[in-house]
């Protein structure tokens, strides 16, 4: 589905170096887009070994938390984006003082980086459907609120969580005491019970142009998406209300570049959960499995070029995320047992294997989900059995 | 088409870094590829410009003709292979010697840098159709051919031609001495009238498992190709008959890695032209257009690990060359409006623009040939028009 035309007038490339702070696995996926396009990336590293700089990338050392290093990295680029939400608004809000083009900028980027101000945003400004929710500073603030919206409760930290952390469910007050007594600042959300998860993603740039990818069903375990289906099993009708709720959030907050919104099903009703501004794994499946990738749109959309098709060129993709196994194995080593497994498009980030962490993803497109499903966890198996 | 089953025991990833000599867009390509698969990539670059080193690969500065450069990238790597056919055949022998892993091997590597080596080869080893040839000398041995096999002869210098250089047509002897004054070793050819140019790639790795993509058309100018058509417009046998031909080539030298076959059809008939071990302009195609890239197959191949399907995602895949326009200008520039064509997937490849040199591709796919020629021309006119 495409939002809008390409308003803009096609002409002479303004910027061509594309900054991006942080240095993992998305700043590695986008320098890749970027060798096709012959457009310059500049990665700002926290170390050496990481994702994006062992995959090439040109980096600078520094850390996303100090001003100097983003004002170093801002320097030598045209533009700066992220590959995490994890830069303090006030940093980038004095970029853009400094005359930086930040994109998305700091009013976008808060949507991602603030829960309560998102759920406020989406809940009372754009009146979208959200879980019910409260700001928690006490206990007892968590009692009223379950006296509303009943046990459990899911008390998500206002801000710095991603894959699962940050968010953790209470049954009683005791339990709420020792999140809470943990610091930081709380948000309680009731508990949904829910049908399904599904994204959308945007690509959106500076004129307003966007365009809108396939919903996918993203299917988590423990926080932490495992598992993405396109199309994901929901109605025309309803697909294309989330794809209008995206398109209407991305506007509101004036993102650049990809927006993921991530949705609950619950009860057959859509409720928005968490917005990222940036590229996202829910979007991981647009690299074969689209006609455009979400990387490719996301350096498209930040340096204001006209943005690619989001269409699916496959009746159903499949993508399984592939995450250190229990055992301490590297799926580097069981490469070759993954690639034997005809229609498997294997991405492994170049990380060090630990338990649990995200290493990469294996995408198989097919007639059928249930045989995409069956050839991207067979390989994603095979990485993951050392 | 898959050529055999695979063979090999899936296991540990016995070699990961590969070392390849030249940095050239087919290395920058192939170290995209690498990207994905984790594998790591190590360029011997002639300068810190080569469009490799301008896609982020890893390099050491080196000449491919100095032997103790090449050993420096020997010792850095588990594999050697190359971005292009001028390697020394003394020097990959030497290599050899010393025990490094270079793939393709130098027997296999003499097929695409000795021309005369070649045409014996095929023509006379191996019974394949070629075009009627000699070794030339002097201006009397050319009179000699062109008595049998009529003016105009095409003089191919024996090593070291590429794009349509060492490729000269000559009417009569004072030409054909002009050719030949300047020295240097030359073969003779019976000039063939085309009907169309068609290319095979194959894919083959050291335990013999072989893949072969799809006939591809290729339209050529003035010796360089200019476009690529899958299908070619070939019936089914002869298609199959150009594949066969390609397959017992790449067995007959041990080819491992990619091997471009390049034939000429002439009078309905194919011939056997060039041969390239390395991947080729003529698979550039098969990034979008097919399930598994030349470049990642040739990585799989000279890494000893199973294969990709080299099958057509789309009906129909067109490629058009973007040179660098007579006027000088730089279809980086250009960039915009050539995503504003929907569907052209944009390849650039970081070098200085000059008139006539190689600078990107653009891939389109499509229901029909004429719709896919249709998007790619348009994009890489649109770049090549400054």
């Amino acid at each position: 589905m495409i939002a809008a035309p390409t308003a803009s007038t096609p002409g002479r490339t303004a910027a061509r170096t594309v900054g991006i702070v942080g240095a993992g696995q998305l700043a590695r996926m986008t320098h890749r887009a970027a060798i096709d396009l012959g457009v310059d990336v500049l990665v700002l590293a926290a170390t050496g070994d990481d994702a994006a700089v062992r995959g090439g990338a040109r980096h600078i050392m520094g850390s996303h938390t100090d001003l100097d290093d983003l004002r170093g990295l801002a320097a030598r680029c045209d533009v700066v984006t992220f590959d995490h939400e994890h830069v303090p608004p006030e940093h980038i809000r004095a970029l853009e003082a400094d005359g930086v083009a930040v994109r998305p900028g700091s009013r976008a980027a808060l949507a991602a980086q603030d829960k309560l101000h998102a759920r406020r945003l989406l809940g009372e400004e754009l009146g979208l459907p959200v879980p019910p929710f409260a700001p928690v500073a006490t206990t007892a603030d968590v009692e009223r609120f379950a006296a509303e919206q009943g046990w459990p409760v899911v008390l998500k930290a206002r801000s710095g969580g991603y894959d699962g952390r940050g968010v953790q469910i209470v049954h009683d007050p005791d339990a709420a005491a020792a999140v809470l007594g943990a610091g930081g600042d709380w948000l309680a959300e009731a508990f949904v019970a829910l049908d399904l998860e599904v994204a959308v993603l945007v690509a959106r740039r500076p004129s307003g142009e966007a365009v809108v990818y396939p919903l996918c069903e993203t299917v988590q375990q423990e926080g932490m998406c495992r598992e993405l289906c396109v199309p994901a099993p929901l109605g025309a009708a309803q697909a294309a209300q989330a794809e209008a709720m995206a398109l209407a959030i991305a506007a509101a907050i004036d993102a650049v570049g990809i927006l993921a919104v991530e949705l609950f099903v619950s009860g057959g009703r859509l409720l928005v959960n968490e917005l990222a501004l940036r590229p996202h794994n829910s979007g991981h499946w647009t690299i074969e499995g689209a006609v455009t990738s979400q990387f490719e749109n996301h350096l498209r959309a930040v340096l204001d070029l006209p943005l690619g098709d989001p269409a699916t060129v496959a009746p159903a993709v499949a993508m399984v995320n592939v995450v250190g196994p229990p055992g301490g194995g590297d799926p580097a080593d069981r490469l070759a047992a993954a690639l034997a497994i005809r229609g498997a498009h294997v991405h492994l980030y170049g990380k060090e294997a630990r338990p649990g962490r995200k290493l990469g993803h294996v995408t198989a497109l097919a007639p059928t989900l249930e045989g995409a499903l069956q050839v991207a966890r067979g390989a994603a198996q095979e990485l993951m059995s050392g």
